[in-house]
């Protein structure tokens, strides 16, 4: 039976088929060089995460620009970023299971794979899985900077942490973690947020010295703090992530990065004047930080967002949305509208010029 | 390198690697049986929604049962289900683009294929794509029963848009689609409300009646209304689909159906006694109708769910819970967590049955 064809490049953008991400080339190319240029003058590297891309196409352009590896989120992430080409990564959750463990042991056989930890006797079955599969895992320690997720408390929890890490076999101590994920859109407050939160990696950083230990990297920061977070002394790299496409909430934040990624929609019913329905629902667009916003329609409103539909109110020159007409819809949450997405569709100046797979979707094993 | 290896049927469910998405088994297919036998003697027909599910491997069960085929919402979800077997389809979402109505008809070659249009003119379009694909599509006109979103309104516009539809060549009128998808939750209140909606399609039905036209097939209902719907007699089908698996907000219904798909997650950072950290964040478990319900943990709450971690409250016997144990939650949207996940891990007694691929997922095209 036919199936969807995907359309190829050169085809314009409004020929692409609905619901559809489209990323703006342009505007995402020019926020990696924006990052990577404000990040550098401020002292540090560039480890941009990828649990908002989940594709080594993304990750590669980040490295051109400067950057000198990346972050994710999961084994399974991991794995694809390798098979794409990428030979630095972090990865920012703790990894428990046995399978994982062993997966993440034999993936370090390929590529320079560093992890963080909270738990010693994680990182004892993380050591000797790394010895089974004669590889080397470079291991930071996660430090709670006022997040309240994972993470050891700055201190004497770290420094002992370290210190056992830097004894274990097949792991390289390589440093600390921290993130400061809870400064967001703290306005005002941002600045002394960051920096408060950032003390205690400071701190941190300086009794594991004191204890003998060298530090090599100290990583933290994301889009909202990356500015402040990139010119404090003792971190290394910066580990921002969702600059490169922006959204609806980061929008609101007025960061100088630009909205790079949309999804196209079109009208599939226009039953009254006041309300049109779109062919996007909760399964091709994320609600999480609230509904979508509409774009360059004055007066359409989200009023819902149910599984297969979207509904809008339209008022005034609105009203002239016809059916089967384009609505172009900025998603409040990159990162999960990504996430329930198999593919990038690719743009500069209004012709598709690639169509990239999620290739990580789904990988959160 | 090395990758995520599938579990083999026979492994015991706490093998399972985390996050995973769980199917009791016995109490899927109890809700299957429990859910046919009220719709048949209620007087109706069962055509579950596979919106919901997203797979044929369900629907095949649901047909097996007594069901005489099922819908979805979309037209690359209809592809994968005739792939996977399944020959008699209802797509419930009007279907507008130039190529998604081109791969209906083609589809329609294969399959029984029906669509519901709410639209002359896209039923025009329908017609001559049909026509050039040398199918027949089968149309049923969406009306409007107080959902207000798709629909043309009972009377003069359905029976004027019902008469169009029955010219048109290859197509084939089949009769009347309502959905009264706004009465949920309403306690007290569902019986008059789903009754003073279906007396809408009820007034539907008697004036295109009126008007000379045959009607095969009035579509209808859904899991909050099933009991109810099945009785009316003009309806002759009942599209239900959330009760095959149920989760957090249909069990606040008090449904008869039992709670069927669980998301499996491991505990893997437990840096104070009354906080744990799962590997299960928004990419894994849906949040759009709240936060999942931690099951057998008496004292454990969620707190927050982020990206990639989910944050329990522990207090009393839950701070039992140790670095590495296992945690079931129960999703309060099966339908949005279905979506983000690949795999069914299909479970009886304990023992995995079967890895089932969520085939229809992404498939919103």
């Amino acid at each position: 039976m036919t199936v969807e064809f995907l359309p190829a490049p050169g085809t314009p953008v409004e020929l692409i088929d609905t619901p559809a991400m489209i990323v703006d080339l342009d505007a995402a190319e020019a926020n990696i060089r924006d990052m990577q240029q404000v990040v550098a003058s401020g002292g540090g590297s560039m480890r941009p995460h990828t649990k908002t891309t989940k594709s080594p196409y993304w990750a590669l352009k980040q490295i051109e620009a400067g950057a000198i590896g990346v972050c994710c989120a999961k084994v399974g992430e991991a794995e694809v970023l390798v098979e794409g080409g990428v030979n630095d990564i972090l990865i920012t959750s703790e990894i428990v299971s046995v399978s994982k463990i062993n997966r993440l042991a034999a993936l370090a056989r390929h590529a320079s794979i560093k992890v963080v930890v909270d738990n010693a006797e994680n990182a004892r079955e993380i050591s000797e899985a790394a010895v089974s599969a004669q590889s080397e895992i470079g291991v930071l320690v996660d430090v709670n900077i006022r997040i309240n997720r994972c993470g050891v408390e700055p201190g004497e929890p770290t420094t002992t942490l370290a210190k056992i890490v830097d004894k274990l076999p097949a792991l390289h101590f390589a440093g600390l973690n921290g993130y400061e994920g809870h400064v967001f859109g703290f306005g005002d407050e941002r600045i002394p947020e960051t920096l408060e939160a950032l003390e205690k990696l400071q701190y941190a950083v300086s009794e594991v010295n004191a204890a003998g230990l060298p530090i090599e990297t100290v990583s933290a920061g994301g889009t909202s703090t990356h500015d402040i977070t990139c010119k404090v002394p003792e971190v290394t790299e910066v580990q921002a992530g969702s600059y490169i496409f922006m959204d609806g909430q980061y929008v609101d934040q007025k960061l100088s990065f630009r909205p790079a990624l949309t999804i196209m929609t079109q009208v599939i019913s226009r039953p009254v004047p006041d309300r049109a329905i779109l062919d996007v629902g909760l399964k091709s667009i994320a609600n999480d930080y609230g509904p979508p916003r509409v774009l360059g329609l004055d007066g359409a409103e989200f009023t819902k967002l149910s599984e297969e539909h979207g509904t809008l109110s339209l008022t005034g020159s609105a009203q002239k949305l016809k059916h089967g007409d384009v609505v172009h819809l900025l998603p409040s949450h990159a990162g999960t509208t990504i996430n329930i997405h198999d593919h990038y569709f690719c743009v500069r100046n209004g012709i598709l010029e690639d169509v990239i797979e999620v290739a990580g979707r789904g990988k959160f094993r």
